[in-house]
């Protein structure tokens, strides 16, 4: 029996949720789930209809991108995975997906405006867009690269990995991340209902403001400040 | 037992019917009935998912928000809750949800405007959306005076919160009431429907006029008023 | 047992297809069917939600709306079918729902223009805007008015009935019809399409051209025409 | 037994996928399988809705819209079919529907552009939209002009039908084809979905650039060049 059946499992549950989220229309989006103890990560094969796949067809890689366990190749994405993992230690899952709306503000080239609540109740700023990657990047390692797309634009803005979990590559679509897998998910689907209500918003008035500073930090805060008190304690 | 039994399963089913209509994400909504008589209401405990709710999750707290009976803590929006109870002794459930459309209307900051009879047929004015809290508000007991914010602004338009039983908060998101939880529920997935139907309007036709008067009146009357002939003699 | 049980059964099946086919929330639409020799009609009773709906509780009512067998209030629509029934001695069923884009359309008082061919499968006019009522027939009898404005309108149009089977009233809503109840709701589902169609290419090009009538001809005889090759001989 | 038992079989199958993908509505809609050896090809009978479409209802015609075997009429756009597969010897499928977005587009008689990662995935350029045939090819024989006009249009553009697999006809809606008729039926729900993002993209910012080269050319390649390192090794 695989070492590596519980991972697996975490991985292949992570997968499934994304299209009973309606966050993929086919094979269009990967999960991932790490083992930071053994320094890998279980994701999924690659061009395999999530109603087809099984716990046993997720493929195990390092950090490096190459196959430690598995019969089939891994997704596509693969190496950007690998990069956002050996970069950001405290990341235990990532998800990228190329759901609709988040795909839609992607193709735009522009970040997701904060403009309510539901926005500040995961964080405070702005969803990033990186721009689309320079010819050199695209021509070389593209997948590889487009880890260091998302790295360097979280770092160009100031912005902390452990605070800012989703991102945009421009003209192309969210990666989202977290603590667990599951969190990952649960930040595509936020990322997507997000930029649905900021599309809406800007649709009915163009000239909508920002959410203001004391309603962002309120907001935030109650979810993730030291005094938080939204959730159970045990959360 | 729990002598708050039967309030709780009202409560557990209010709440449930909230994804069922497609009203919330994960755990962005809450649903509380009160009972008069010991002037206390059940309401959604903070953070639970609705797939894993049980009934006896339910909290029971009283007019000042303090817990009467529950192991887990009760939702992070439950003072608002409270705060409504309080003031307004004819109501029976309140519902709070981050519903799409309500919600990127609440975030325009803009009214939802009475443009049919859809709209007619559940109230004669157009949805309020409060203004966004002042600063001094947020930073103080926020969701307290969430509550206060909702009251004053029903009585600076001089709306009767019994014939209005639903108003946004600006930047924030929807909240609905009524005689009964069924009824809140009701109000809310009315909420989200209007909603929808007025941008979608807007969007055909900017310069869309107001319903006229006569209609208004028309279809609050034939389900409201006096000689009110929709729905059975005994509903 | 009721001599109305078969009409009774077919006015439940073409309710209970309403919800099936998202065409209504709650209560907001109403099915009836004819029996043209009893000169009666079968149809929804008031208010009642279709998860509870039974075939026996749907009400008989005769051309005046008078209830001819039934412990339930008919529809507060009622007079609005009777009208149309007693004036269109062709057609065997009507429906009224507030489907989400044919009542955004109603709300801006505009025609849906026809615009592709989709349309035109199923009629050569743009779907007729009835003008919202005027105030004397809203304070006269509204419900039995509104059928009138609905036949008044096809009149001035110099549409008819059998070809035009569907329309909507003004901050209203669509009402169809059709030679059958299957027919008529299968139309307002067509109109919902059609109205959300025309919307989104208006949004993307909004001087897009109307369809040309050398289109809208071939597809509407292919269908309609003496010569109609679509569907099966026995259709 | 009918010795094209497993070829209505394919056509029944992917006919079947098209009201689960949310692509037809009522009988908007049919798919094909080719048998090359044959000459014949498996269609949906006209006008029959999906959920009492069965098996052997499939009709079997040659390349010339002749029925060579089957009890009902083919769809009535049969000679579209038959064109497409006797000009483009190696597709195996075809579909037509009239899916939301994507007649949308055809009804704005404008191309979709490529704007994003999700379409160059698929096609290296924009989804052609035909324009609107000529009076005197809708007044000659309709559907087999529709053929002509989807084959003159890729031709005058100079793109591959092995490379552009998809086409909107002005006024009318979307054609998809393929290797097979599962990818043919693919191919639908991808224009749908692209259709809609873009739609969703020039809402958001109608400025919004197309995608720039070097990307369109990565995508593809990644999928369909000659190094493909997408899917696995034998799909």
């Amino acid at each position: 029996m695989s070492e590596f059946k519980e991972l697996k499992q975490q991985a292949y549950e992570g997968n499934m949720r994304l299209p009973e989220l309606d966050l993929v229309l086919f094979t269009f989006g990967n999960a991932s789930a790490v083992d930071r103890e053994r320094e890998v990560f279980a994701i999924k094969p690659s061009g395999v209809p999530y109603a087809e796949l099984k716990p046993e067809d997720i493929v195990i890689v390092d950090f490096d991108a190459n196959v430690v366990e598995g019969n089939m190749r891994p997704s596509s994405d693969t190496e950007t995975h690998a990069v956002l993992y050996k970069h950001w230690e405290h990341i235990g899952g990532i998800v990228h997906t190329h759901s609709t709306y988040g795909t839609a503000w992607a193709q735009t080239q522009q970040d997701i405006p904060i403009m309510g609540t539901t926005h500040a109740d995961h964080l405070t700023q702005d969803i990033p867009c990186a721009p689309p990657m320079s010819d050199e990047m695209i021509k070389g390692d593209y997948e590889e690269q487009t880890g260091y797309q998302i790295i360097n634009d979280l770092e160009d803005r100031g912005f902390s990995y452990e605070e800012v979990e989703m991102i945009l590559v421009g003209n192309h679509a969210p990666f989202t991340w977290g603590k667990t897998i599951k969190k990952a998910v649960y930040n595509s689907a936020v990322l997507e209902e997000v930029a649905k209500m900021a599309y809406l918003s800007l649709q009915i008035r163009p000239d909508a403001p920002r959410l203001k500073d004391t309603l962002i930090q309120k907001h935030w805060e109650r979810k993730h400040g030291d005094g938080a008190y939204y959730g159970q304690e045990n959360d």
